[in-house]
């Protein structure tokens, strides 16, 4: 087992990284010394799975917890489910040191989060993340919130977890579509962050995909530590945290367009960073060479790198840009590459070459 | 005009204590540095009176505003009304530096205040509170959030503003009633923290009960002083902080079983305190006169004492006491006085004592 440690002062937490980290859950919040009563926070597919270890490692441990599933997928993450969980953990009296647990996807996660921040004003809560997706990138940092129907994530919170628990084991059932939709984050890091973890992922994508224990362990606790890295020098995003949304202006504009249906988040993102790639081979002289590298790599790892738009569609996308959260001033700004393993945030992009980048 | 400082390191701000400060909104925004576009909220009643002068101000300063009008009342204060607001902030392009201009009472205040929490993880906010009760109390201190149909304020976050003005000029128009309902919150500030103002109260009432300038000036002030040394002590009330509920357990419960129609909160926590002095001579000692005393200032300034419950009714009180905030493993905790102007916190209440003191 690894453990990466998330720094950030008295809200420093810890991420444990292992297989059948799950039944030691309750064990972990012992330790933590949480209070009496939880709610186990998960969508219909992750429940059916893992419900009941979750909620019998909690019993062992003496905590008494209520289950709260929400529908599987994107669409559940709303203000409308935000208000169900509200409703139920109130039915059962959770209180200032009772606590959630979320146990799920990126979507579960950041949704129940959103829910531990703003219940009596927040309550603590420990994320077990079962998507390669949410253990390499929702469930670390303390971002977490819903959408709007006029866009992704556009409310929220920051707000840390007490503990992450990313049980490999859970990844053995998770499907094809959605690993290598987990794969869009792994890749990023090292586009954003580590030339050798870009270099090592183009040498072994195969054992990766085989998802091979002792690979899929040093990847994930290595994208862990990456970001660790990156939220505890910027927790608040109010600079290099940025570097961490590389291809996910135009990825959220995409997931946005198609009502979060279509596409996942790592296939929107993957869309995303091959045009963020193109886009700084453009502006920033980085090498055309490297932006075939970044598409080659998306493409083995089963993952969409283009899409063909409507007139419609590309109107629409573009007004999605524009409501970003990256957005100053009505300027729409980019995180954009130098070289693999070295980008650049907050480059305003004229409208006119995001117009030429969408027509291509 | 007098000017209150709450100290919180770099979430400082300042209060403005005086009249026809609306006027001069735009100038304090724009030595604030924020964004270019921002959303006044406020209630129906409200943005008649004063939105136009506040849009003005904004306009004359060079800001974009928008305005966001839920109805009167705290029914508004739901889930609900937040979603409108958000959909609102959305349709109107508020980016991270964009800012909300909260003006209004309590509830547009706290409801205000949690859409800047939340909308883009965070955004500046501005209170320009209009009844007696938002000026001393809700709107200094950065307890932000809606109620739930299981209880108020279960939902919320703390979000300090980046300026608060109390004009007092907005309560020349504020129904005797609501004005009344403040009060409940100006003798708290006696019986909790200062036994001097207490006194001046008891000699001063009818002054303040006319709004008298001065008299009114120097309480408002007095009592936001008050508030932002109890808060700049402990922000997110981990202790001391609790002495600002005292009345309040009681208070909430009363507004919860009403379904937040029949009192003002003002109201539901003068009856709260009037309970919570009696139970104080009983279980601390606090001298039954000074009990009378608290008694009679809360009948002087026109606020009802005591409440009449029919069995199911208490049943139903007793239900709402137990989902309060102030609940820890089950034990429902009062803040009670020694004497006028020191009170304790924390204090478990055997659950017959409560039940003793509904039945009287």
């Amino acid at each position: 087992m690894r453990t990466v440690e998330v720094p950030l002062g008295n809200r420093s937490y810890k991420i444990e990284v292992g297989r059948e980290l799950l039944p030691k859950l309750g064990h972990y919040c012992r330790k933590l010394g949480l209070g009496q009563r939880c709610a186990i926070i998960s969508d219909s597919n992750v429940a059916k799975h893992y419900g009941k270890a979750a909620a019998e490692s909690l019993a062992k441990a003496g905590f008494d917890s209520i289950p709260v599933t929400i529908p599987a997928g994107e669409k559940s993450k709303s203000l409308r489910f935000v208000s169900d969980c509200y409703d139920q953990l109130a039915a059962h009296r959770l209180e200032r040191k009772s606590f959630v647990v979320a146990l799920g996807g990126g979507v579960v996660g950041d949704l129940a989060g959103f829910v531990a921040a703003t219940y009596l004003r927040g309550i603590p809560f420990v994320q077990i993340p079962t998507t390669l997706l949410a253990q390499v990138d929702s469930s670390v940092g303390g971002k977490v919130g819903v959408n709007l129907p006029a866009g992704k994530n556009l409310v929220g919170a920051f707000y840390q977890p007490r503990l992450v628990l990313c049980d490999l084991s859970t990844l053995d059932s998770l499907p094809e579509r959605e690993f290598s939709a987990g794969l869009a984050e792994v890749i990023k890091y090292g586009i954003i962050y580590d030339a050798e973890l870009f270099q090592m992922l183009e040498k072994d994508l195969e054992k990766l995909l085989r998802r091979e224990p002792k690979t899929l362990a040093s990847v994930v606790a290595r994208c862990c530590e990456i970001k660790a890295d990156v939220v505890g020098q910027d927790e608040t995003e109010s600079g290099l945290r940025a570097i961490l949304n590389f291809g996910h202006t135009i990825g959220h504009g995409l997931e946005a367009i198609s009502r979060y249906g279509k596409y996942l988040h790592g296939e929107a993102i993957s869309i995303g960073q091959v045009a963020a790639a193109r886009l700084s081979s453009k502006l920033l002289g980085f090498p055309q060479n490297d932006a075939e590298r970044i598409k080659t790599l998306f493409e083995r790892s089963g993952l969409p790198v283009s899409v063909r738009l409507t007139r419609t569609q590309r109107t629409a996308l573009f007004d999605a840009l524009r409501l970003d959260k990256k957005v100053l001033a009505g300027e729409i700004k980019f995180v954009l590459a130098r070289e693999i393993g070295k980008v650049e945030f907050g480059i305003k992009v004229p409208n006119n070459e995001i117009e030429a980048m969408l027509n291509e």
